[in-house]
């Protein structure tokens, strides 16, 4: 099998490593524009060679994991590039503009829009690993637009991967995404900025920072070159999420100025709804300690 | 030893255990008001035997883990009832109210006001173990108060359950913990109420939700319990972060609804500073998987 990560980083270098694991027959091209993630990529063993745009008509499988905003131009330019037997994936965060993008192209049917539900805050070559994608779940959005040959080899790819299916809109995955995911995101930067304002001592921040604070706070890591895209192209739905996050937000600030305690109980134990829809461990952190003299 | 833990739930709890794995000769008489949680901790080997408040006076260590509004008269009752060497020592997450309230009781010597840093999102017995409070931080306040013989004594046992002092006066406390502890848990509660207000439909919690949004609302699942008295005894100093942070989140509203990404990027750019400061490891979450049919 010979394929192609476009983008080398957690997201498609996890996935040529989920791939090559399973698989002995396989040939890993790695295209990025950053020549030392290519590098790393290399050495990781996560490519076997670095390649370019025209090796894409050799390929069985282009996986395109990339900013979002840069998607849409390059999956252009890759479906022109493919055979009949060639099948297209990207890895995106959104899927309404990228879908929208290529709805004409004459190539349509070579491409499936993907978005594995997985990723930790971690980015680059150095954050992938094999079992990222084990027992996740896969959105596929418009399988209907795929060659269904090309959908068929997908599907037991991500079943030999462990990765769950769920099917969606493009519309409605991105509605959905900005409440679930990307409002974390804000509401964790947004965190990380009001206790660095006020915490000038880092010490205050590393003693007195429980691990509820590091989960909090997790998402502050990600990196904004992924995250900028994701917001401007899904701008709508997240500022929706966003003006929800604030009036609760305001609602409970109120609760509290006014001493109504009550308000406050039932507004926190209408969130304990959450505990049995999600994991039912504690979460084990890995605690950097003594980073100070 | 004889030691009175007053509240057996995840603190309480743990402490018993973790002190029983490191000494042997050590009874423990557990004190609840739930009957439920003193027979669990009967069962589970935390305590030898439940109590009451009369048998203080048998006591070499009371630890008082109880929600921190029944702190202040508890604490009273205890140290009304203790010998000349009987330490007595809270665990609550706010200290300001509960040291001025025993300022000038005749036993304040014999108390110890003091605040783990540690803990998980669930509570009661059944989430007690042993090994809750290794390599974790212990924020003591007023340390001079307190008998030389009666601290010192202490100061050794903190060391035998691995952990590693700070020391803080308890208005510097409580008005830092705001933002670091309990701003955290009003935006995961609040991220929480926001995302079940508009998903309706809990699987597309459960497929769309990765491990961060997980992380990001691991808080929404504490217990009111605990903290409706924790946010009404640092009412101030919380009122004061909430308005920080919602001033941040409106701020970064506003750059996205103008378009102006080059700030948005600079606003997440700044929160990345938190990377060394934290965890370096991805956090490993446990997803309950297959809950829906």
């Amino acid at each position: 099998m010979n394929l192609m990560i476009i983008g080398t980083g957690l997201i498609g270098g996890s996935f040529a490593l989920a791939l090559q694991e399973g698989r002995s027959n396989i040939r890993v091209t790695g295209v990025d524009k950053d020549k030392e993630h290519l590098q790393q990529a290399l050495d990781q063993g996560i490519i076997h060679r670095s390649g370019t745009l025209e090796d894409v008509k050799e390929m069985d499988l282009v996986i395109l994991a990339v900013p979002v905003n840069v998607a849409p131009t390059l999956l252009k330019q890759v479906l022109d590039r493919t055979t009949e037997n060639t099948l297209v994936m990207d890895m995106g965060s959104t899927k309404e503009k990228l879908c929208r993008s290529v709805a004409n192209h004459p190539r349509r049917k070579n491409f499936l829009a993907a978005h594995p539900i997985a990723g930790t805050e971690f980015s680059g070559p150095s954050a992938a690993f094999a079992h990222l994608y084990r027992n996740k779940k896969m959105v596929l959005c418009e399988v209907e637009k795929t060659d269904e040959n090309l959908l068929q080899d997908a599907l037991e790819m991500f079943e030999e991967l462990g990765l769950e299916i769920r099917h969606m809109h493009p519309e409605e995955h991105d509605r959905h995404l900005a409440y679930v995911s990307h409002l974390s995101h804000i509401s964790s930067f947004m965190l990380g900025n009001t206790v660095l304002e006020k915490e000038q001592d880092e010490r205050n921040i590393l003693d007195l920072a429980g691990s509820g604070f590091e989960s909090t706070v997790r998402l502050a890591k990600s990196s904004p070159d992924m995250w900028v895209p994701i917001l401007e192209q899904n701008r709508e739905p997240v500022l929706e999420a966003l003006d929800l996050y604030i009036m609760h937000l305001q609602d409970f600030r109120k609760s509290l100025e006014q001493e109504q305690y009550q308000d406050l109980y039932q507004d926190m134990k209408r969130a304990n709804v959450l505990k049995p829809l999600l994991g039912k461990e504690p979460i084990e952190i890995k605690t950097t300690k003594n980073l100070q003299p």
